[in-house]
């Protein structure tokens, strides 16, 4: 491989192996697995969900529905508040495919009973701790509002209850994601059994890659939608979601300086290529990525970690173990795994598969 | 202005009140200005200088510098330390243009010595206490090595040294970064004096808008590269480097959600559009963007803060004052001033000036 610039390097099989665990657990808990595509951001990764039998998908904004259209998909779910400003881009997707929006307020649904010239799905988004957008779960009265208010128009046609714990982010074990869940499940199933008798068909939809992956029963849910677990990443890893083995992505970067004195090497790869996400170990330190062995094919996990300590627009410090130190030298590539997938793909123009492809990410300029 | 998704809001008049102080201080110094680039991306923002003089820029790459020889500068300093495994672009560029590079290792000097066609100028950057890259300025022996190696090769021009006092960015007060500009006086004046005698023209270059912008008395430098006071931000507003009403860019961004119950704004604009930077502030509070007073033409700070206080990919929350919330409605746009300008411009792919003018942003993708 000829790396000259910090390149998105994809290793296939991890992800492949990442996707089939989700699918399998999905199934078992007979929910409908709606991956959340903000992840990839990418047709030629989505392609590769096909054959385990996805067709339906979630997204980050109704412009990346348009780019996931191009891509043949047909049952999109946009999974952010309504953009009552992008009414058209709503119409022209909702005349194309089997349009989701999510909406927490009356506002969002008059403006799409004036507006709205096709069908759509409509979920309700619900707030059941995390804090972001959503109805809070208890406001029962608001909710039936927001019902009513649907059913007065033909083009709209109320799914069900929508929720984002993404409050797991902020735990480190099993337990205390188990807990979130559990809430959830007891606020959402409350709304479900509430609603069911005038609308059977009301499902109920969660997502978040930390329970989906830390928790085996999920099936007090319809729909689950995971995004991250198809890379995963450091954030990930430090939750408890996956192994370090499992992520599936790293950022290759040229090494442009390397300074015993302080055990350190710097990199041509920074905020604008990692993005300026961070997470805080265990043990305190904040950190910006962690690297990994590169032979200039696979990676694989060494025995002591060294982590990038710190960010700038281009150059990224790495804390070196002795190791990495004494056999780094400037015009080497180093491989590194990403504390955030979702943010470092967002800036990438492509990703390198492991065996020398090249895919396309979605050019959202 | 039809606004429908984050949009990048450049006020050009504020921008040039900044770049017009900035120009006169650096005249009084005697000091030339070599504005670093990587702040705004834009050719059509580049033009704007030229009235001002300026024919010297500096950039953090060298794609970067591809780009604006294009837009048609001659005179171009990559301040990133040269990634030896783009030597081709290398080439290409030091045939067009007159081509400043820094290093601080002799593998560097080494590479470019074999495999230059064509002149470029070289710069040792020298660390004085921030800690990135560089070769310390106390390690005189390595340094007249570097020299040395440049000597061999008629490829190679000897400018002088080059700092950047990142560490500013850390400080709080004039003070305090008087006293690392008086540290790097001190350790480039030094170098400088030592090898003067041999190299009469040697010349050394420092860089920082916190320094630039908080201290009167720079004329120790014979070139300042400052970039971010082109359009300042709300970091540079905590150091003290400027008011917040001299930062020229804001962000756009459409109110999906409004939560009077816990008095919060959810907006569509997270860290694909601002970028993931924050800030800390005197209290402890860590922001990520501070909302201003938009009438649809022109932004003006309000008497009362209101803070984005989190950011997720696509959803940006604000803890709204109570006007704010009283007066902001699902549908309606928020201006947004950025937390770090460079990384939010990267995001972006145009400006839409305040005169409703686009002015394309580099498309380094």
């Amino acid at each position: 491989m000829n790396i000259q610039t910090p390149t998105l390097l994809l290793d296939e099989a991890r992800m492949h192996r990442n996707i089939k665990r989700m699918v399998q657990k999905a199934q078992r808990n007979n929910a409908t697995l709606r991956p959340h595509l903000k992840t990839p951001q990418s047709n030629a990764v989505a392609e590769q969900l096909r054959p385990y039998g996805i067709d339906k998908i979630a997204v980050s904004s109704l412009r990346m529905a348009k780019y996931y259209v191009k891509g043949g998909w047909q049952d999109i779910l946009v999974a952010f508040p309504l953009n009552v400003l992008e009414i058209d881009l709503v119409n022209e997707l909702a005349q194309q495919i089997d349009l989701q929006l999510i909406v927490d307020n009356t506002a969002a649904i008059q403006h799409l009973g004036e507006q709205l010239n096709h069908l759509v799905g409509l979920f309700i988004e619900v707030d059941a701790g995390y804090g972001r957008s959503g109805i809070s779960a208890a406001e029962i009265d608001k909710i039936e509002e927001l019902v009513h208010l649907m059913s007065k128009s033909e083009k709209l046609h109320f799914k069900g209850f929508l929720v984002h714990a993404g409050h797991t982010y902020g735990k480190r074990d099993r337990q205390a994601v188990q807990a979130i869940y559990d809430t959830h499940v007891e606020a959402l199933g409350a709304l479900r059994n509430h609603f069911q008798a005038a609308y059977p068909n009301v499902t109920i939809s969660y997502g978040d890659t930390p329970s989906c992956s830390l928790l085996e029963e999920l099936s007090a849910f319809e729909e689950l939608r995971p995004g991250n677990f198809v890379f995963y990443d450091l954030t990930q890893v430090e939750i408890g979601s996956c192994r370090v083995e499992d992520v599936a992505v790293a950022l290759l970067c040229p090494v442009v300086g390397v300074y015993p004195d302080r055990g350190e090497i710097v990199v041509y790869g920074g905020g604008v290529h990692f993005s300026k996400d961070r997470v805080t170990l265990k043990n305190g330190q904040t950190i910006f990525g962690q690297v990994v062995d590169w032979n200039g094919k696979h990676w694989t996990i060494p025995k002591v970690n060294s982590y990038v300590r710190s960010l700038s627009q281009e150059h990224g410090i790495i804390q070196a173990n002795e190791s990495l130190l004494e056999n780094t030298k400037v015009g080497d590539v180093l491989a590194i795994l990403p504390v955030h997938s979702c943010m470092t793909v967002d800036l990438m123009p492509h990703y390198l598969t492991t065996k020398g492809k090249e895919l396309a990410i979605w050019d959202k300029k």
